[in-house]
């Protein structure tokens, strides 16, 4: 069962912050993590009601990557889905995929929020492991920030570790950035177009956030991709050898 | 599919109402209900957002019988569940079970929701045909009620068929034999080792498995190993063609 961290970027109205300590506080979640937030005051307090002591406890950043620093799995937050397949950037889970995700994995989890009126930044969507949208009516689908934090919070508390997975260590956050240095040497080793080579690497992070492969298949997975980063090197290097011997 | 409507029993807090009215847009649901509210100001209209409609053509009423009458399934919201069959009163059905029966129901659903301070009297429970308590955490179980609104018609809303099946592609099984293909290309022009090839060619059938790629992804990573491959193959010509012009 995965810790569970809460990330608001740049939150606008202090009552929301209020109001998504109070539904930590309903579902056990305790680590808020406020990124540049809006003066935190009175209204907030009141909003909070016993999840006063959260909203107290939150930490304040002045930069999102220190505050999604250390994470197992980053869950991006956005009203938006999509049927397109190019705009991969958005293509999100449903709440309770999430929550069968979350159960399942032993580490921690970041549910980041972004602006009351505009969302998270693409820059901001592009560091995160997975999406998740909450399906609403196609007529209305902006919901309410501290709304849609509670409803994910409901279905990750409601979600109960399924006990055939428990146990398998799943990648850590290290592993998974080593995984995807070990891609993208790849790519410019074998002179992958540059200007495809970053949505290249968020589709393969997003890939790996929708599988999660354990340790073990993590490392499988690396050593293909650097052995056959190791080999272009290599036959490179006996080229310059041979044409020396000439 | 039931029709959803929400029945307020003396909510005091306007902005809450405002933002109930919100999560009924987001949710698709029209008919609000208010039985002696709060005045509702300038705030319950901030926090409806689109939800203004929905507001604005809320029926107020001074008896709570009148509120919910005509209605085929009336459920009661209680943040106490209890397991005692004595206090049959408050023995209540999950937010999942609710929907699972709305969906089912062709009919009218009134879902009733108390005042912040102390819910519903008893007396307006024993007139529910059913209770839903969400889960929570027992150290602190009570929900603000807007937060409380958003998850039941969230769960209601999910448990709609949905109107049509998604228009993303999921990669087809002959897709997914060409990318097996290339992986096995790989791993044979980079000398892996070969009584590790078929472990590796399942780990990663399996974790493309998990992770459901879409078309797009397919082609994106099929580029990547299949661009290895051939980068590896280029090198080893180029020295083939050095060694003969010597």
């Amino acid at each position: 069962m995965a810790r569970v961290h809460v990330v608001l970027v740049e939150p606008k109205y202090e009552g929301n912050v209020g109001a998504i300590a109070r539904a930590m506080k309903n579902f056990g979640a305790a680590d808020l993590r406020l990124v540049r937030p809006c003066p935190i005051g009175a209204e907030a307090r009141r909003r909070a009601m016993h999840g006063l002591d959260v909203l107290e406890a939150a930490k304040r950043y002045r930069s999102y990557a220190r505050a999604i620093s250390g994470m197992d799995l980053v869950v991006g937050t956005s009203d938006i889905d999509t049927a397109s397949e190019k705009k991969f950037l958005r293509i999100a889970l449903s709440p309770r995929d999430l929550a069968a995700k979350a159960a399942a994995l032993d580490g921690d989890v970041a549910l980041v929020l972004g602006r009351e009126d505009f969302g998270l930044l693409n820059e901001e969507l592009k560091a995160c492991d997975v999406l998740v949208t909450i399906p609403a009516d196609p007529a209305y689908p902006i919901l309410n920030v501290a709304q849609a934090a509670a409803i994910l919070l409901y279905e990750i508390h409601a979600a109960k570790p399924p006990p055939e997975v428990r146990g398998r260590r799943k990648a850590s956050a290290m592993e998974k950035e080593k995984m995807n240095e070990a891609l993208a040497d790849l790519l410019a080793v074998t002179n992958y177009p540059p200007h495809k080579r970053a949505r290249t690497s968020v589709m393969f992070r997003r890939l790996m956030g929708r599988a999660e492969p354990t340790t073990w298949e993590y490392h499988a997975l690396m050593g293909v991709l650097a052995r056959a980063a190791k080999t272009v090197r290599r036959e490179r290097a006996k080229q310059i050898r041979t044409r020396r011997t000439r």
